[in-house]
């Protein structure tokens, strides 16, 4: 049979002489071609349904005012909002709105709270790009936290652009995490929260050691969008793959310039992944294979560890931007069961 | 500003119940359009060439007789083992080639050996589809290792088809695991290897289980072939994205076929993921974001997290199937150091 005349194959594999023989070739952008991806049969039938679903419909609309801005918000919570409460209750949480320094909030608490998790609190910090999801449609991931991980949360209904940019979901933030260091121990409190949720949980780090405030004995950020520069490689490499997010020329790109407003996205208060991990307390990160923000994730594991942060990394076979939070499919209970474990063993 | 009428974004981020109400729809397999993809500036300079090689040349030939698997070895150790001795230079690593149990092996040792790991032994078993890298080119992971990590190591040159298909590299493998434990304390001996070697790891695991053999005090399988039976979620979705072995329909999949000769592809000794990790000791798992094998190192993580054992995984920014073994790369160095850690704390 034919073969090439200079055959390489999987040389890396065993050592990259080749391979860096190719240093003479300019780094240059790589053609993918067009295909079609199945619906994997490696994951459960429930989970097998989200990744058939096709692509969100609004994915690709950035609004260019505020006004098209609050249309979005209102529209996305308007569909979500009339499922909250069945939600909670096949869930078994409770649910009440609240106030925490000033900042409204909601508490929310397992039906039946472990005796080891009863002087516990976990305080939370929703997704949705830091536009989506105020009040009851952003305490979906602290539900399931609560009924999954046996915690009771305190989830913050943080401000928002368009009339609240940056820093106003830290300094939420923040005012909830000084009231209740104020009168908890913070060793048995952690924080939580995934996409923007995650990166505020970040954010939320680096503001408290700049204001002197304890850290929290454990963090879980799920896939944390961490950095708002538009840099990961999965933001590429998963294009089109992932359904949720679909790609990073979405409304997403819009919302990290609408919650910056005029500051550099580069600023580690609202890209993270820029600032100082040193001494960060123990870190779970939650992604899935065909996440738009696997390389946020991954970098900033990587950068805790090399932080010498104990962080742990765990990421779900086929799914797509933060779908490890998505009721009624056993890989949700698995990751906040993973999680909740986690926390567990760093809680005082 | 027009919106769509029925606007639900990443409606699932917070709950999913309008993904849910497409369970009506039927999976499909997602059309994904071609597209450029850049090399990310998110990784080091040395690797960012690895990243901007081209596909290797002989990726998508499949040899289809014994004569023609014959000769791509041959080709692809060639174009290898000229710069082995200068790999073992640069690493300061000594190899001595020996036999233990009538298998031929190779003895590869740092040249500073850290007195915590003076009676230690990791056991490695080299990738390669099963059909690549005889003798000294498949030696170079154990290389890393050795340097990187401290740590003396046996790598296994088991034999490999045409001439010899399953069960012979695993019999190689068990032989010379059951000759170590005869004489050393098995508390003090980790296995580990990438890809093929990564899926060799926990067969061994599962042979040594069925032989009465005991367990290593850890394994440090690299992105495991653990799956043979072409099911991982991201052979499809990082399919042309990976620029080590591109896609399953290279030769990958013919040399899945050529070793399992004519047993079945699920036979947990040949795919491992089918098998039973109960008991199994501490384990670290290494993949690359554009990994082709992403899938089956995160179905092995979770598969044994699930069965309750310590599971560590680490995931590289933009890195092809592999990559984390790529010389002169400082990437490379921080995942052995991280495994050479992982293990350190968990070898008597």
């Amino acid at each position: 049979m034919p073969l090439p005349r200079r055959l390489v194959l999987t040389a890396a594999l065993a050592f990259p002489a080749l391979a860096r023989a190719r240093d003479t070739i300019p780094p240059e952008a790589r053609p993918v071609p067009a295909r079609l991806l199945p619906v994997p049969g490696t994951v459960s039938p429930e989970l097998q349904r989200l990744i058939a679903a096709p692509y969100p419909v609004g994915w690709n609309v950035t609004p260019t005012d505020a006004a098209g801005w609050r249309q979005v918000q209102v529209a996305s919570s308007a569909a979500i909002e009339p499922h909250m409460a069945a939600l909670a209750a096949s869930l078994r949480v409770r649910v009440e709105p609240s106030s925490i320094a000033g900042v409204p909030v909601f508490i929310v608490t397992p039906e039946t709270l472990p005796a080891a998790n009863r002087d516990r609190l976990l305080l939370h910090l929703h997704g949705g790009g830091y536009v989506l999801y105020p009040g009851l449609v952003g305490v979906g991931e602290a539900m399931l936290m609560a009924s999954h991980g046996g915690f009771s949360c305190v989830s913050v209904d943080y401000r928002m652009p368009p009339d609240h940019p940056f820093p106003a979901a830290l300094n939420d933030a923040i005012a909830v995490w000084r009231a209740l260091t104020a009168e908890r121990d913070p060793r048995r409190m952690a924080i939580f929260g995934s996409s923007a949720g995650g990166g505020l949980t970040l954010a939320t780090l680096l503001r408290a050691r700049q204001d002197d405030l304890p850290f929290p004995a454990a963090i879980a950020p799920g896939t944390p969008w961490c950095d708002l520069t538009d840099a990961g490689d999965s933001l590429r490499a998963n294009a089109y793959v992932d359904n949720v997010l679909v790609a990073p020329t979405g409304w997403l790109g819009g919302a990290a310039r609408l919650y910056a407003a005029e500051r550099d996205l580069a600023d580690p208060l609202i890209s993270p992944i820029f600032g100082d991990f040193t001494g960060f307390p123990p870190a779970i990160l939650t992604s899935g294979t065909r996440d738009l923000l696997l390389s946020d994730t991954v970098r900033a594991h990587r950068k805790l560890r090399r932080a010498g942060v104990t962080a742990a990394l765990q990421v779900f076979e086929g799914q797509s931007h933060a779908q490890f939070i998505s009721p009624g499919v056993p890989e949700t209970a698995e990751a906040f069961g993973e999680i909740a474990g986690f926390l567990g063993r760093h809680l005082a």
